[in-house]
Formats: C-alpha cells, structure tokens, sequence
C-alpha cells in the first residue's frame, strides 16, 4: 500500500525543516534527515509511546539517533510533536548557547535522551537504556507493570562499523533483550565514500549471528510507511533484540542523492530549491509547515498524555498495593542517596590490604541497602573485585540480577554504563584493569560530558601489578583522566581512602573513576575526610616546620611514610601529603591549598608510579616529580620497585639531594 | 587417522615448557598452551614458513599470538625449533630484564612478530601484516616473487570479543585477504567465566558474514592434528581470508580443564605433576624434554634455511633483472629515508592556510618519492586532507593501491597500521579527527611501547573546529599523548611547522602524532628547525629583555603574536614562544630550554584551546595556563573564540593583570 499524501507531507515536513536548518547554519548533515525521514515518521506517529508535554515520563519508550550527526531529524521531529522546542530554536541550529547543537546533547535538549555523534555510542546506549528497563521491570514490576517500555535506535553504516556497536550487539543478544529495536538507516554511503570500498560485509547476517531477530526493508528506497510499520510491529512481537535495515537513499530527493557529498555538509541554496521543487515543497518560506500538517503532528504529540494518565492510574495502584517498593522505587528515580548507609569500618586490624579488595568490601557492604547498584566487569571480576555477591548475574531469565558480565568488551561497558544513567533510577558501575581504560575511553569522556552519575572502578593501577608486563602497566592513564573534565579521579592510598572514594562518588552528581591496587599496601592510620578535599597532611614534620613535602598518590602515600622515617632519621624536617584526587583538591579554597603545600616550602618531591604529566603544578620549579616516564617491565613487583627506585632509600635519596640543592 | 605417538611427544613438549614455566614464575597463564599445543604444533610443523636461524628473513610467513596472554606457547615453539632463545631463558620467564616477559614484545624476543596482550589488537596487527605483504607483493614482485607469506594469528574468545577485532575482520574480509588465517582457541572460557555467561553468538557464521571462508574443527577436542592440518590446507588454498575454529579444552590434561580457573593463573605444583602423570610425562625434571623430541624440533627449525636459501636465490635473480626496484626495495626494507626529498615550500605568499591542508600537500609532494608511505583514513579524508593523489585505492585487485579506506574503525586503523609497521618495508599513517584519538588508543599505545615508525595525523585538533560541538572538540587528548612515553606529539602553528613536524616523523625511529587545525592560520615567517628543538622564539621582546613571555601552540600561536601586539602597544615587553612539542623541547639541553624560557622571566602565560593540565610545569607556579578546562560548545568557530575568551584582547587583558601582581 502505498504511502497516502498526508503521510508524504508529514515526512516532508521533517525533512525541509532539517535541511533549511543546515542551510542557515551553513554547517551540519542534510543527508540523514533527507533519507530516514519516514523511518522518524513512522516509528513516532505509530509506535513510539511518549508524551511531548512530559519529556521527563518515566516509562516513556526511548529513542536513541545513534548517527547524532542527522541530528536535524529528531530536532525536527521535537519541534513538530511540541516538545519545548521552537522554531526559532531551529533556525539556531549549531549556534552558540542553542537548544539544538550539532549533536544531540543530553540534559540539554528536552526530548534527548542520549548524547550522541562519535559514532557507534548511542548502539551502546540503546542496549544500556534496555537492560536497565529490563532490570527495573523484573524488580519492581508486580500485578502492575510500572516499567515496559522499547527502546529504539536509529543508527547508520558508520555506527555499525564501529567496534563498539559490535560488542554492544553481541551482548544484547546473548542477554535476549526483545525490547530493544535497532532500525539500521542502510543507505551505503558514509562520509567519504560509499560503503563499497569498505563495508561490504552482510550486516544483516552478523546480527544473525549475534542472536537478533533480523528484517531487511527494501521497497521504495526506505519511504515505505507501511512496509517499515509492518516490520517494527513484528519487530515488537519477536523475543529476541530486533534488527530493522531499512534501505535508504542518503540525501533523498535532492541533487545530491546518493552520493556521500549529502552527508556532511549543507546542499547549498539552489539544491535546498530543486529538492523541495522535486519534492513538490513550496519553495519558500523557509522552515515552512503547512498548518494543517503542524496540527497534525501536534495532535500526535498529545496523543500520550491520556497513556502517561493511564500510567499514572496503574502508578497509583501499584504504589498502594506495594508502599515500601515505591518508597525505595522514587528514591532511586529521584538519585536520592541513602541517609546512612552500612560503609564498613577499616582500622589497623585489617593489617595489609589492597585497595582492590578494600572496594570489594566497601561494595558489597551498601549493596543491599543500595539497590540502584548495578554493573561488573570487563571479564575480570575474581581480579577487580567488583562481584555483588549474593545480588544475582543480570542474565536472560533472571533480569533482577545485579551483575552485569559485560565479556571481554570494555568499549561496550563504558557506552552500555552510560545507556543506564541515562535511562534514570539506576548507578552504574564498571571495572577492568586500569590500563584498559583506554579501550573504554569513548565512553567515559561522554559520561564526563553528560555529567551522569557513574563509577569507574579501575584496579591493577600501575606497574606493580608485576609480571603480565608492560602491555598490562598503565602509566599515562592517570593523566589521560586528570586531565578530562567533569570526571573526578581517586586513587585512594588504603582500605580508608577507598572508602572514602566510594562515599564521594555514591552522592557524586558525576562520574568518578576510582583507580585501586592490585598489591596490598599498609592501612595508614584512622582519619577523617581523608578524600573529600581531595588531598591532606598525613604525616606532619617536627615542630609543624617542615622543610620537605613528599607528596603521594595511592600506593606510593605508604612508600612516602617510609622514605619520610629514613629523612627523619638524617634531621629532615619532613611532611607527607597524601593526593588522592587533583580534582577535588584544586576545588579546595586557596587558603586550604596553602595550609597543605605552603608556597614557602618549595623543596617538593611528588612520588606516583605513573607518568609525572601534571605533577609539576604541584612540585614547582623546585621540586622533582618521581614517576615513571617510560614503559613498565614484566617482573614481581619488588624487582620493579627496586629497578625503577621506588624504594625507601632511593626516594630519600633524591629528597636529600633536592635539599642539598635547594 | 590419529595423532601418531611423536606427534603426542611434541605437542606434549610444549605443553611442559609451558606450565613448568609458569608454575616457576609462580605466574602466567598455563591454559592456552595446554588447550591449544596441537594447533602450534601443526602450524609450525606442517605450513609455517620460518628459519629459526634467521628471524628476521623478510619472506617469513608471519605468526601472531593474538591471545598474548598464551605467551609461553610461543617461547616453548621458539626455544624447542631453535631460535636464539634458551631454556634458561623460558626458566626466567616474567623475570626483570628476560627475554620471555609475560605478554610477547616487539624488538624484545626473536621469532615475536608484534606485542601482544592486550585483547583483539592481535587479529588488527595481522590484518595489518597481511596489508604490507599484500601490497609489497603487488609492488614489487615480477617474473619473480620476492614477498609471498602467509599470515597466520591465533585468537582466544576475548580476542573476538573485542570490538577492533571485529573491525579488523570486516576490513579483511572486504579486502578479501586470502593469504590471512586466523586459527580460533574456541574453548568456550575466558578468564572470569565460561563464555556461556556473556558470548553465545555464532562466531563462525558472524566470519562467514564478514566474508571469510569459515571452518570448524570439532575432532579431538582440538588435539587431531591431521583435521587441523587438513583445515590449514584448505585455509589457504581458498582466496578469502579464512577462519578456522578449533574446539579446544582451556587447561587440556590438567585437573583443572574446562575451567577458568586454568585461565591466568599456575596450575599449582601438585596440579602440574598430575597433569604430567595425565598425559604420561615424566614427573621430573622440570622443563624436561626427551632428547629424540628435542632433536626432532630443532631439525625441523633448520628446515626453513634451505627454503631460505632458495628465496635468496630468487631475490639475486629479481635483483638481477630489476636493479633499480631493487635499490628502491632494499632502502625502504632498511627503514632508509632518502638523503634528499621533494619538500615543498612554503612563505606568506600561500596566504592563511589550515594545517590540515598543509599537511595534505607536504605528504602530497613526498608521496612520489616515498612509496613506503601507504594509509589512510578512518573515511574521513576530505576532512583530514590525508588522501595521496594518483596513488591508487588498496582494493582488491589493486593490491598496489597506497590509500587504504579503513571506514569508520579508528581502533582497527591503528591496529592494522601497527601490523604494517611491524612487517617491515613500510610507513603507515592514518588519519582521523583529534577527538577520536580515543577510539584508537590502545593502538597507539602499542606503537608507542614498540616504539615504531608510524605517523598519526589528527585533524580538527580543537574546538575551532565549530559546529559540530562537544562530542567531536578534543579537550584532553593532548595531555593524553603527551603523557604517553615514546611518542613525539607535534601541534604545528602554520604550514612551515607542519612541514617540519612532517620532516621530522618520517625521519624518527618511533611514533609521531601530528595534530592539525581544521581552521586557516596565518603564515608565521620563514624560520630554521622551527620542530626540531620542540620550542623557539617566535618574536622576541624588544632589546631581548621580555618582561612577560606568551608560550602557545598550534593555532594559538597567531593569536599569541595578535596579544602580544597589543600588549607591546602598551609597552609591554614580550616574547613569543611557539612551542610545537612538549617531548622535543624537553629533550634540549637545559641551557637552550633557559634560553627559550629564562628562569628569571616569571610572567608567562601559555596559550592553548585544550585542558591545560600539563602546563603549569612551563608557565611555573607565578604564570597562568590559558586554556579550556571544561568540555566545547556548538557554535561557529569566532564564536567559539568569543564566549571561551580566545581572543588577543582577553589574552592581553589576561597577560597584563599576571604583571600587575608580580
């Protein structure tokens, strides 16, 4: 059945409003908008469930533009549905201080649910945003269902080339997750070329293989409303995760048709002109909608405020018949910490323990009080510590499970983490060896941009984690995330230090990456707010009058003590800063920052065994940075101590020189 | 037709150097060298075309432990076939300092093609080596063949879980590389759990999509060499790159087989001697090896030196016909650059010119006469200006082709171009946008750490790219790099930098990263060694006696030298420092660094559209670090400039307030 002439019009509608915002910005993606219009279309006007008056519905479905460069098709498609979202807001497409940035932002633009735009992500995101729907519903759902929404994803041959889209899908369908549709905008074209010469693979029989429910749509070049109905409608009813490629044109109806010059910049003028005159669009105005066409489509963005009332009616009964669920339900949906939480207590009867298992403990002891807790590993929970015991695996049949196995798939974790902060009601956790960190970092750079409450555990953090060698030693790292921002870094020294760390990034509203040993180290002593003002005095010099600062991080605050006792012993008057977060101490007023490095101190040794990158802010021009500005050595980790000098006497060796220098 | 008894022997022998290794090392992972022995045994003995004598005899066929962590399966195959390596060499395995670290490294054991370990970078590198053989044989083979091998990799389930391998895959089996097999460790474990937790997907049919040739050997649990054999055969008699799943047991003999926890760590003493009780091996001594096996593999590691000597004879024959191809071959076999290339010039009359552009031009007019120069882009270059014109696409059937389309897989392009670095001949480059540095990391750390020649273009370097908004402007990624040791990170200020940022990388014995603007910059001025020495004096403070000193980088620098006329203009005496590298200047001898940035001269400001951590250590405690410690913005790029205060008037303004104080 062919598309009727209103059903043309609507799409259009989407289309020109997208391509004359690229026009005036003189910038962005007509090429998206152009040939996946009616998949918009189709997917809003038939199945998607929201309300454009409450953005914020918990158990609205969520649509997520992986391929955030069309960007102009979901603004589009927001304004015309009657978010808060206006014309005017489009005609700003792409300029400064906008609602409608080149990529779409999350808490910038209501309707947004995602950040997207490094390609590949928002798959990811999508298959985050359906595990923690799963998730929720299998826990909090009862005789009602307060949770049961799809998650949709629009993503294109770039997302699908990306590796992390990959991992993310490959998880989805061991996990079974049958709420989650991804419409694949196959148009064989991406920036620089046509696929052709690059991506010739059968994408639809890799999703095969990955355990998908797998549809290819190929009448009318991706304009078949009904035919792109009939399969998001099976889509919805197959079990399993639901791969839609629909087959498109990039740039339909312009010119430029076709060709991968539609993609990323604007049509020019005259182009924007033939394609609305092939189109049979009313050359100008620009940014025009027929009314008739607007008050259609609002009409549409109506439509789910009497099922958000309906939601509301099941909410209502549902919270009667389960009080202390709902309590605990809209404190999580709120973010809402805890007043008290059960944190252990570490002390000197714990003897040596690494900050590993020290978060292992602190973890598992507010789990439970801590139900919006949930997560895992990149395959490496027995080493990171990071199992939830007693808490059940997140798995096909058992959805109220707690931990995530994410596989060997660091990229997906990071990008499936930041799906579930999205998604609301959840903290998400992660952890993998530290220098795998950069397998993920995608991810965690847009969990800092969307300032999203998420905990990166990272252990094995240096190069003492000893014999699997350099290609496992992290050392620039630290700086890779000291040096992004909104991200808080914490490398705790001790058993008290991680838990302090975790106490900061549980009220955190942000993202916290918590950086632990795999060695033991010693417990250093009971302290109070040992990270919150990110660093502090840990061991005073004779008389308050030192003439040395060593200043430390995590492992090396314990070999700091020590070098500090031998310079005691030869009358240096010695200070031990323990630094377990920049970040939280350069937010320190100037006059606390003093108090622990006064700026008449200036003989300043910093000890991390890491990358010194950063650390000359703090050492000044007359202090040493001792790291290690090479790559690691495979070996136990005292022979890497003793090669590398992070030893007692080699530290107070350097420190006296300094001083005899100074 | 079962395993004969000496076939048992050998197989067995690794199996023994194996975990007595790692029980000595109290270290390391014994389950990949039990699972999958049989499968080393019949690559190495039936098709691996190698001569332990001579590691580095160019025609090799290439092996690539994907599964680094499997490492002393490949330290047992180089020891018991003869290469330089000792069995006091495998008893100090994971020791400081020995040849046997616990990951295999580059340039570090003879016979170890490429640094392995870190999961899936294995299956990118050996896609990258059969790139290079694949183009060095359509290049420079003729009546002769000079360059025919094969590359063989085996990968474990945690390669294939990661995202680069699938990327790697897709473009091999694109390119078709029929001369490229991949041996699949399928044994269902990886080292939290077993894969049925997290990876059910149907590999082999996710290959077949790819549009590999795919096998499955199922006899034996992976031990039937004579069905690996056949399925070796086979692999390379089919022209597509070929996928060879072999079902192994992880741990095969041990009590703990089947498990994971035969994954990573050491059997136990007990479980060592019941294993060699299992499989019927002497229980003592440790390392043992029966002489007749032991003689029977060294005789096999000698058999490549005839086939050796036959290709040397084909060489003088090719040498002989071909003398000037020949020339050109051996200098780029030797790493040579030649003594005098085509460098363009540049001056002010080019007018403003972003340095991506000039980038574009510099490789352009080298092109010609380097043709070890061979890469590309992750599809970006219109963008990145990366794409060398006239030379061909590497397509199927134009193996000759030097541009390589590696479509949206930033991670494999740097895993494949580590593999093309690692063949020997050529000089990879690839290219992509500066923000996207992260998704290739891992990759660029591996090229760091083997220290290889290898140049990284980055265009869009900063937030001047514009529009396109917070997901794709670079905030941290110069930090990143810098931090990363071996690597020489250059942010040229104009054409005539990024000239000699180019003149430098294709010189150096390691990575570069050049890191381009998408914007124009005005032409600075002729200069000398403007790269070389990291940083110089751009403009100097009227009769030399700066009293303030603007240190910027990159597109920071034009607007340094606008600042400073404005500051001079109120008398200001300032200096100008363009500081192109961090690590080069930090290199320079203390008195040329004193020379740049007089310790006497305390009012600095640096001047750079990036985080500014890093800084303080050239602007020193009394200076302040211009920069951006907050994520981009969406907007024009003069906006941009406006509201983030990159402005000369801000820059002065800012300048002039530091001497206030001081």
């Amino acid at each position: 059945m062919p598309n009727t002439h209103d059903d043309e019009q609507r799409i259009d509608a989407i289309r020109f409003l997208a391509i004359d915002a690229v026009q005036k910005a003189n910038s962005g993606h007509p090429g998206l908008p152009l040939g996946a219009a009616a998949m918009g279309y189709t997917l809003f006007s038939r199945h998607l469930k929201f309300s454009a008056a409450d953005s914020a519905w918990f158990d609205r479905d969520r649509f997520v533009l992986s391929a955030g460069h069309g960007s102009m098709l979901i603004y589009a498609l927001l304004y015309l549905t009657g978010y808060p979202l206006t014309l005017d807001d489009l005609k700003n497409f792409r300029q400064f201080g906008s609602k409608t940035p080149g990529h779409p932002e999350l808490h910038h633009t209501p309707g947004i649910e995602v950040t997207t735009g490094p390609l590949g992500q928002g798959v990811g995101n999508a298959v985050g945003l359906a595990i923690a729907e799963a998730h929720l519903a299998a826990t909090y759902n009862r005789q009602q269902k307060i949770v049961d929404h799809y998650t949709y994803c629009l993503a294109g041959d770039g997302d699908l080339m990306e590796g992390v889209s990959g991992e993310a899908s490959s998880l989805a369908g061991h996990l079974g997750l049958g709420k989650l549709i991804l419409l694949y905008d196959d148009n064989k074209i991406s920036l620089a070329a046509p696929t052709d010469v690059t991506f010739t693979e059968d994408v639809c029989a890799r999703y095969a293989a990955y355990g998908w429910h797998v549809q290819n749509v190929t009448s009318d070049d991706g304009n078949d409303v009904n035919a792109i109905d009939a399969a998001l409608i099976a889509a919805r009813e197959d079990p399993r995760p639901s791969f839609i490629a629909v087959h498109t044109i990039i740039g339909y109806g312009s010119p430029k048709a076709g060709t991968f010059g539609a993609h990323g910049e604007p049509l020019g003028a005259d182009n924007v002109k033939k394609t609305k005159e092939a189109l049979g669009w009313p050359t100008e105005p620009d940014f025009f909608v027929p009314d008739d066409v607007l008050a259609w489509w609002r009409e549409l963005g109506k439509k789910g405020a009497p099922a958000q009332d309906a939601w509301n009616a099941t909410y209502g009964a549902w919270k009667g018949a389960n009080p202390e669920l709902a309590a605990e339900f809209e404190r999580i949906r709120d973010g809402a910490v805890p007043p008290a939480l059960p944190w252990p207590i570490f002390n000197a009867e714990n003897g040596n323990v690494a900050t590993r298992d020290a978060g292992g403990t602190v973890m598992n002891a507010v789990a439970e009080a801590l139900p919006e807790l949930v997560g895992g590993s990149a395959d490496l929970d027995p080493s990171t510590k990071t199992y939830l015991k007693g808490f059940g695996d997140f798995q096909p049949g058992n959805y109220e499970g707690r931990n995530i196995h994410f596989g060997v798939r660091e990229h997906a974790m990071g990008a499936v983490a930041n799906g579930i902060a999205a998604h609301g009601a959840l903290l998400p956790f992660t952890a993998t060896f530290f220098n795998f960190l950069d397998y993920m970092k995608p991810a965690v750079r847009l969990a800092a941009l969307n300032n999203t409450r998420e905990i990166f555990v990272y252990t094995h953090d240096s190069v003492f984690l000893g014999e699997d060698g350099p290609t496992h030693q992290p050392i620039e790292q630290l700086a890779s995330l000291r040096a992004t921002p909104n991200l808080t870094t914490i490398r705790p020294a001790d058993a008290l230090e991680t838990l302090e760390a975790w106490k900061f990034a549980v009220a955190h509203e942000g993202p916290t990456a918590i950086v632990l040993t795999r060695q033991k180290v010693p417990f250093l002593g009971v302290r109070d707010a040992a990270v919150a003002r990110g660093a502090y005095v840990l061991h005073e010099a004779q008389d308050d009058e030192p003439e040395l600062i060593l200043i430390a991080t995590g492992s090396e605050v314990s070999l700091a003590l020590d070098a500090c006792k031998l310079l005691e012993a030869q009358g240096t008057a010695t200070r031990v800063v323990s630094m377990p977060s920049f970040e939280l101490f350069l937010q320190q007023p100037e006059g606390y920052r003093d108090s622990v490095l006064p700026p008449t101190v200036e003989a300043r040794v910093s000890i991390e065994a890491a990358s010194t990158f950063g650390w000359h802010r703090f050492v000044g021009p007359r202090g040493i940075a001792i790291g290690i500005d090479h790559f690691g050595a495979s070996a136990p980790a005292a022979a890497i101590a003793k090669a590398f000098h992070f030893t007692p006497e080699d530290v107070a060796k350097t420190a006296s020189g300094l001083l005899a220098k100074t």
